[in-house]
């Protein structure tokens, strides 16, 4: 999340902004608290994936294919998941490759493509990696929260996110 | 924000993992709703933006770069600012260069390297696509809580920035 500023910029209006809401100083605070809370916890996350030589991407891919019947997703289908450009998945993919977490198959009869597979070792991997990463999202995160902050963050957001994924799947 | 699973994964758990502390069912949506609406409002306000020929991160700068003394920063606080490599945010600055948005100068009589610099263009730019920014970020996120719900969500996230931002300084 990368876009801090929707006050007013502090020069004198032209006409055309007279109209422009603007956001008052407590939705300011609340938004940027949004975004800074959500960077620097992919900061922090990403930091401590990497005492396992992960990537936050690379983890996100793991348990995407982890959960997926046979281990294993359609490369197109697996780019709308993790919300990446198909160029973008391919080239890390390829990494993913290269370090034996991943498999690239194509599947006899399909012809829509490629395949991602998880592998044994992408697996054991993600079994071994999982605890420390769900270790740092309770010390950074959920631990920092009470059950009612929980449930009312929840459902506040809930809502969000059926709004969001209803204007994707339309695009 | 990319990392969704933290619950076990569907296996038995070796030793080792018995002091996992997964994620209970409520915590667990709790966390993936969170994802979920960082990364869909991420992907939402870029394709507002891109009607701008703008991205997300050029916007960031530029705002950045409009709210600091004469609009300009070094570009080593820049990448701090920004949450940024110095390498990504020189290729960025790069092309935001070459649309006329930003410019590079070395600043006499300073040893520590170059500044960004707002240009006019860059100033009218942000003026004139600030606006239609503001409405997204109502329209999507803002205006989709209640007062009540913006202050809860503001006093839980607050704390949790301050730790994190505490962290990262000492890294």
């Amino acid at each position: 999340m990368d876009t801090p500023v929707t006050e007013a910029p502090a020069v004198p209006h032209s006409p055309a902004e007279e109209d422009a809401p603007w956001l008052d100083a407590r939705e300011q605070r609340f938004w940027r608290a949004h975004l800074e809370v959500g960077k620097l916890l992919e900061h922090q996350l990403s930091r401590e994936l990497q005492a396992h030589n992960l990537a936050i991407n690379d983890y996100e891919i793991l348990v995407v294919l982890s959960e997926s019947p046979e281990h294993r997703m359609r490369m197109t289908d697996l780019a709308t998941s993790t919300m990446q450009s198909k160029s973008r998945l391919s080239h890390q993919i390829t990494r993913m490759e290269t370090a034996g977490l991943v498999l690239r198959q194509e599947c006899p009869g399909d012809r829509r493509g490629l395949y991602a597979h998880l592998t044994e070792r992408g697996w054991e991997t993600l079994r071994k990696v999982a605890p420390d990463h769900v270790r740092s999202v309770r010390e950074h995160f959920v631990d920092r929260l009470t059950d009612e902050q929980l449930d009312a963050m929840y459902a506040a957001l809930a809502p969000i996110a059926e709004h969001l994924r209803a204007l994707r799947g339309r695009s």
